[in-house]
């Protein structure tokens, strides 16, 4: 996603600003603030890494206690690992936000990216709230998508606009993430807003609905993060009238929206996957269920030998074989399985496709995105989980990580 | 393991003999021989990756009808994810053993290792069996260790001797295996002789506890072999008389050898691990139960991300916080967790130890042979897991294979 796909559509009673607070990078936005109108509802899903982040146990105190006014996010620091002293300095931060802006601390939903560990460096962030404020704007989506980078080469912010009762409504959303995503019933860092009006209850099912095949369904290294946290905001700036009725036309075009936008995000992170060189879709049917085909699909977008031999572009097909096999289902009749790169069929009745020549595996290992699809042929239950390859760089990237 | 520690004990009773096949390297010993005395007993497991190569269901077969007189082994190809025509070749390649040596085909176990996929070369084998038995001897454990390596860096060769009633037993065992090792129920290839004389139900037993700390508690990769096997061979040629009774001091003192000997070949493969620049020990304590112990132990060891900080020598200990906390155990109290980092205490109270400097933890990472230690605080059960660090080597070894 280069600068020039940064177009999007604004949200109207939605502004965001910025600030440099100097946590860990130098001479760049690091904070955020995110601005919803009084009376915007707000939805959340949250990582379920147990030693989830203090911002993550503070924002969904928070949620759980009041409507949401602002959203405090800042990069460089996760501020998890850090104990009660965590939980007071993230607390201390809303407070600080609720001071200058007027509202209560509970209307303040903190976020934080970054290192693991370290002290979250508050007397900065206080510092640099004023100038956050102060460049509130309904355009800051671009300055904001690229404040809350960490490892991130591009920003990532997509847009979608459609037309209900012949009201026009608007759902745009940014994320961060590249390192560290195994998402769990959450993701990394992304932030959702539509002009809607949306039942708070609604706007949870819209959201749940969205992130289940997109920031649910991407890995880039297993690992889930402390910090995951995905947020739907709805101003109900716009003129179309409440959205009230899971079964109304206009919920179902706005829970389209918001997983397409959800959808492109979450291709974006794994797309721009540590080191990532190639996207790469495992797309695993003929399960019994869908738990089934996504541990097969996991064990495949997890496979090291695979991931490096995507990184190598070779047709080494044995190590998606091996995987498959090693996935652990019972009762597995490997000769009824076919596997396919791209769509040359490579293996069929226990062994390599008589037909399969090294050939055509290389033409589709060749491309930048590849698919890698399996047939389990023991029932029809499906699971897509996107991936991307594992590369000298991430090994790179995560070895210096803190130098 | 430099040629130095390549000292070992023959096993009388045991002969082994090598031949260049050229399978796939040139001018290098790829086929071994292993030929037992008659009246020898044998034990074996193998791997559970549902895809098991050819060897492994030809050799399961045998074992279950006949007494083993030979092992034929090769490198370089796997026979693994070759369909019904790898299981003829390999039924072939047994025939053409058991004609020349004179005994039946059952009489012999076969065992690939090396690339996936593709047919192995029976005329090459076939070509070779008469070199290999000419040179059957029972000083050949050097030549035919280094003769089964593939990604191997060093042969991995282990002897031990103990008295029993004022005899010597002796056990001696070789192993390879390097990259694709989380052997599951087995390892990789390993063969450990003994001259003792044992009942084969008991020598299996013995197997079966001598596997499970050692080559079932090792990881590089998380990928399962297609071919893991491990034999234990009783030749019965000591003067020491017959082992027949579990709760026997001799049968003790050989299953202490023998796991001995399994517990120093496994240590050796994860330090050999493809790329590995550092020994690992995951110890979870504290636990439920062993596999709630083993499935933290794995998830942090299987981290790409603790993996690539360990290959910087960078004590990130928030990678180990939060694989610990994305290992899947419900209702986990983070606050009663400890983590230390050799004998630095890191993690303490759900944060940072207070005590902890990163000094300290900088100490700990610049040693070669490092130890992660967590006590869960909710249990009395343990695991411990070997694993090493994720270099760019890793990524090169395996982009590169094929090539």
């Amino acid at each position: 996603m280069d600068n020039e796909q940064l177009n999007h559509l604004p949200i109207s009673g939605v502004r965001l600003g910025v600030a440099a607070a100097g946590i860990k990078y130098a001479d760049r936005n690091d904070l955020v603030i995110i601005e919803m109108f009084p009376g915007s509802t707000c939805a959340a899903v949250f990582t379920r890494n147990a030693f989830c982040a203090a911002p993550v146990q503070v924002a969904k105190q928070h949620l759980a206690s009041s409507s949401p006014r602002y959203l405090l996010i800042n990069s460089g620091n996760a501020n998890a690992g850090t104990g009660s002293e965590g939980l007071a300095v993230c607390n201390e931060s809303c407070e600080a936000l609720a001071e200058v802006a007027d509202c209560s601390p509970d209307q303040v939903l903190p976020f934080s990216t970054g290192v693991i560990g370290e002290p979250l460096p508050l007397t900065k962030i206080k510092a640099a709230l004023p100038q956050a404020l102060a460049n509130l704007d309904e355009s800051g989506w671009p300055t904001a998508a690229r404040a809350i980078m960490t490892t991130d080469t591009v920003p990532k912010l997509v847009s979608r606009s459609f037309q209900s009762g012949g009201k026009t409504l608007t759902v745009t959303g940014m994320a961060k993430g590249s390192g560290m995503i195994r998402p769990d019933m959450a993701t990394m860092l992304a932030y959702v807003a539509t002009d809607a009006n949306v039942d708070a209850g609604l706007l949870q099912e819209c959201l749940r609905q969205a992130v289940e095949p997109s920031f649910n369904s991407i890995t880039v290294d297993g690992d889930t993060s402390t910090n995951d946290a995905c947020v739907l905001m709805a101003s109900g700036a716009s003129e179309h009238p409440v959205i009230s009725h899971t079964d109304s036309d206009a919920f179902m075009a706005l829970c389209d929206a918001v997983k397409e936008v959800c959808m492109e995000l979450a291709r974006a992170i794994v797309k721009d996957g540590e080191g990532a060189t190639k996207l790469v879709e495992v797309l695993v049917e003929g399960a019994v269920d869908a738990a089934e085909a996504r541990q097969v699909a996991y064990t495949i977008a997890h496979s090291p030998l695979v991931k490096t031999a995507l990184f190598a572009s070779d047709p080494n097909w044995g190590r998606i074989l091996a995987a498959v096999g090693r996935a652990g289902l019972a009762d597995l009749d490997i000769d009824a399985i076919r596997i396919w790169l791209g769509d040359a069929s490579i293996v069929k009745d226990g062994g390599r496709d008589p037909e399969y020549t090294e050939e055509a595996g290389q033409v589709v290992m060749d491309q930048d995105e590849i698919v890698i699809r399996v047939a389990l042929g023991r029932g029809g239950a499906e699971a897509r989980i996107l991936t991307c390859d594992l590369s000298y760089d991430y090994v790179k990237i995560n070895a210096e990580y803190r130098t």
